[in-house]
């Protein structure tokens, strides 16, 4: 069988490739991308097989990056997500006390996150900026950092062989990350389970409240709920949206086809970026009538009523 | 080809006979029955093809009788709707001059819808009481009135021989009452024209306010108008409703196909009472995204994102 | 302090006059009206202090003649709500056996509601027709009746001084009607309970679907519940409709006032008929910020928002 | 009169430095700022009287930083709205002469921007990447500049000194920002004009898809319009949002108060932040029932209802 290569925001490291690493088996290739856009590419190009790239943090939010790089070009599929936790490691050379650290090294945002726990459990100490939290752990594995500890995730701790000293180290310790793994639009479609999601673009016919609300109610009257929802300009006014949505369940439910007939039909842009399991696998409550059973009598019954039926 | 045979609310010479004479060929055969639940009974035993019953008045609202006894029994279809304005004429004996009426004949309702134009055309002339304004037709006809002329609808006076000496009389000249022919279950459809209507009755899952909005919203999303509702008790407890629904379009369109659908995934019943043209034929309007190939053009984009599509 | 005088749809001993009865003292004026216009007019007119009217019957519907005639003509306000169980006795002379029943006077509607149980209690016995239920008991009081039993309610046996040879006769025991009591426009509301009814005239902006969606959006949006809908036509063309309505709660609630701010601004016709206490009292269930408190907590905020504030 | 001070998104010569010069005095004093938190901070640290912060671009999108800075921390006040067009000039030293223009210096965004109007009007030249446009003006000037012409906006190139020797430079003519300025929250609210917006922050009561149709139902009941919605992390946990919104009218508009009160009944969080002339002047068009005195009128018909009225 082929080895599956996987282009992913890099660099090598990063909690992209800890989610990386979630679904992809060993010999897998691993080709970090300098930004979401690039890989992306890679897989329309046809240089990797899979992207594995974040679309929504529990801090930060959606990522328009992905969001919008997406929107933008030949279609693609999502066929997974995973969630990665955001907290951090504290990795220094063997032998290294944590109460010696006076010094670390990380990239502001790291830094900016686990502020509250480095003041709490090591007092005054220093930030010396890193150009990523991965790049810290390299310096620090190289013997040539002016610092006593990287701050990074355990996936660079490991990758250069250092110890870590302190780990779960975060100042939101439910911070989460959402990434998602995409492939060409021609991939089979992952099979149902009791808990997918469905990812679509929608673009509203006017920039009127009720265009919105009309748009909701496409999901509402199907029962179908949605578990995220981003407004994104269309890029040629202020004032005018799309929407990247994400609702529960498969396209080959019943209900959602029938949201994406409804949605084709009165939006002036619709596109479906797949179904795929949800990472947690909570069941999805149905609420009544929106069955496939429900709708496979309802229709029987209307043809019923149509003459030669 | 066989001759066809009516029931109406009778009895002979009411508006609902000047509604069937809309739609009957001449050498059909009406059967005036005593009240709506036996014209439609007759035709549920095949005694009569159709029957022709009032559906709805511009001033008294629906009739429930009508509505009542399509929702209990056996189906029933509807295949066409008539307007009959609510006009009288004052009949009389050849020769009979307006001015030297001074008593009127009629039953005490037609009395009440023209009190107004009597008291202006006429002045103070008395009302002598009929059981019904064909009866009082019928009197005078006979010759044993004891009146001067008959508050009756133009038809009366022309089964009856009589002349007509004023015409037109009404309080509300815009008063207009509508009929509804109505056959068996398996009569074929009504075809598709530029202006239907399609008759429901539809109960509701529970009695809260959301529970009615919700209905509504599935002829909303789809763009369906409704022309005429009437709530009706479930007559199990207070505060249980069921409808009685008129929308504009045909059950051959994919837009009332689709209301059908919600309908019956999440109503306890709905039931279908036919598709029939309207009376007046006024186009209808749709709204952008609800034609017939909005549908279908949804249709075929859903199925080609399926799996062996 | 003064006798009251309570006009109501008579004849005596009718189950209006058992609603009258469970509100008024034993020494009130009971005076029968011979159809409901009449009863409301005696109050319009200061004849009587209060008028006791069915409006709502879990088998037949709204009374249209109820809503009607409180719709046209002066204002009127509703200050009780009363519920009758629509259930019958077979009254007869003392002395008279079941077993020796061979014939039931009563009106045609009574026999009508009564049907199953009589043909299972009694096996064949023959129905001798009578004006009233009430009718058939005094005919039976006097001596006079050409029948063995008369089928009526419980009160009409007592007033003619019957022996009641069967109770609780009624093919669906559950039958109830609901009956209001009507007082002139400047009578105190009722102070407010744990449950009340607040009853309503809306006319609709428009003959659109959306127009009554929108309607029913001024009730959802402050969370209130609708316990009545009726439809009614305006009266001057078909498919122009007004609505009579129940809802759950007192003018005195911030949430119905905020109802009826909404529907007076955006509706051609609002009509207040009063709130009043609900018969049953079972309290209503609040949802999620339409509490008194919420709707002053948010005016204070909003008002600090203000110039001046 | 006191000498305002105004912090900005900087450096020297942005976008937003434009955009503050359309509202500035000429004598007051401009204080860049590194990010946009840093703006605002000045502003709640009492150091600059206003901050001018980018809010929305029609290409990109919501600015984020933006949104959540006036969210998080002590409340501010927008007092205005201005639109500057994203479009460049070339700026060179006097002389220079647009076919002669072999390499541009520019940041790279506006670069990305300008692709397809540089290949179509200067062919093919080369892109010397600077820190920012205002810093490849900056070099220019100071004459050790290794490219022929500066790609910036209009207010850089005349703070430099340089001659423009192509302006209107733009892939996209109609690219768009708009910018706020921002008040401490104790200043004075604008006064209303034909066409104001308010800006809110409101977080969902649940992450059910009917709780976003709920939301926007409260402005819809109130004929409100949506100029800009943005979903936004509530930050505890992937899936809970709350909206940044834009919606048209002044909160001494009695519809946006019914509507604020609406929110603040419903949601656990609303915060507003302002009510301001929108920078275009285009009157709103009142939908029927929602102008002050449809809302004083109602509230007059109701208070007659209650007691002691």
């Amino acid at each position: 069988m082929a080895i599956m290569r996987f282009s992913y925001l890099g660099p090598r490291g990063t909690f992209t490739q800890m989610a990386l690493m979630q679904i992809s088996e060993d010999e897998s290739e691993h080709v970090p991308a300098i930004d979401v856009p690039a890989a992306l590419r890679m897989v329309r190009r046809g240089e990797t097989d899979f992207a594995v790239v974040p679309i929504e943090n529990s801090v930060e939010g959606g990522v328009n990056a992905t969001i919008d790089s997406l929107s933008n070009g030949t279609a693609l599929r999502i066929v997974a997500e995973m969630l990665v936790p955001i907290t951090f490691v504290l990795a220094a050379p063997a032998g290294t006390r944590l109460e010696n650290v006076k010094r670390v090294g990380t990239h502001p945002h790291g830094w900016a996150q686990c502020q509250n726990w480095i003041s709490e459990n090591l007092g005054d100490v220093a930030h010396v900026p890193a150009t990523s939290t991965a790049a810290a752990a390299a310096a620090m594995a190289e013997g040539n950092a002016n610092f006593d500890a990287a701050l990074c995730n355990p996936l660079s701790a490991e990758q250069y062989g250092l110890t870590v000293i302190a780990e779960g180290v975060a100042d939101n310790p439910d911070a989460v990350t959402r990434f998602i793994c995409v492939g060409p639009e021609n991939i089979p479609l992952p099979e149902r389970t009791i808990s997918d999601k469905t990812t679509l673009q929608v673009q509203l016919p006017s920039d009127e409240a009720g265009a919105l609300l009309a748009m909701l109610e496409q999901f509402a009257t199907r029962g179908v709920n949605l578990s995220r929802i981003e407004s994104r300009p269309v890029g040629d006014s202020l004032g005018r949206y799309q929407f990247s949505i994400d609702c529960e369940g498969h396209v080959e439910d019943e209900r959602i086809q029938a949201v994406l007939i409804g949605l084709h039909r009165t939006c002036p842009l619709v596109r479906f970026f797949g179904s795929y399991p949800s990472a947690t696998q909570v069941p999805i409550t149905l609420r009544p009538g929106t069955a496939d059973q429900d709708f496979a009598a309802a229709r029987t019954w209307v043809a019923s009523l149509l003459p030669n039926s």
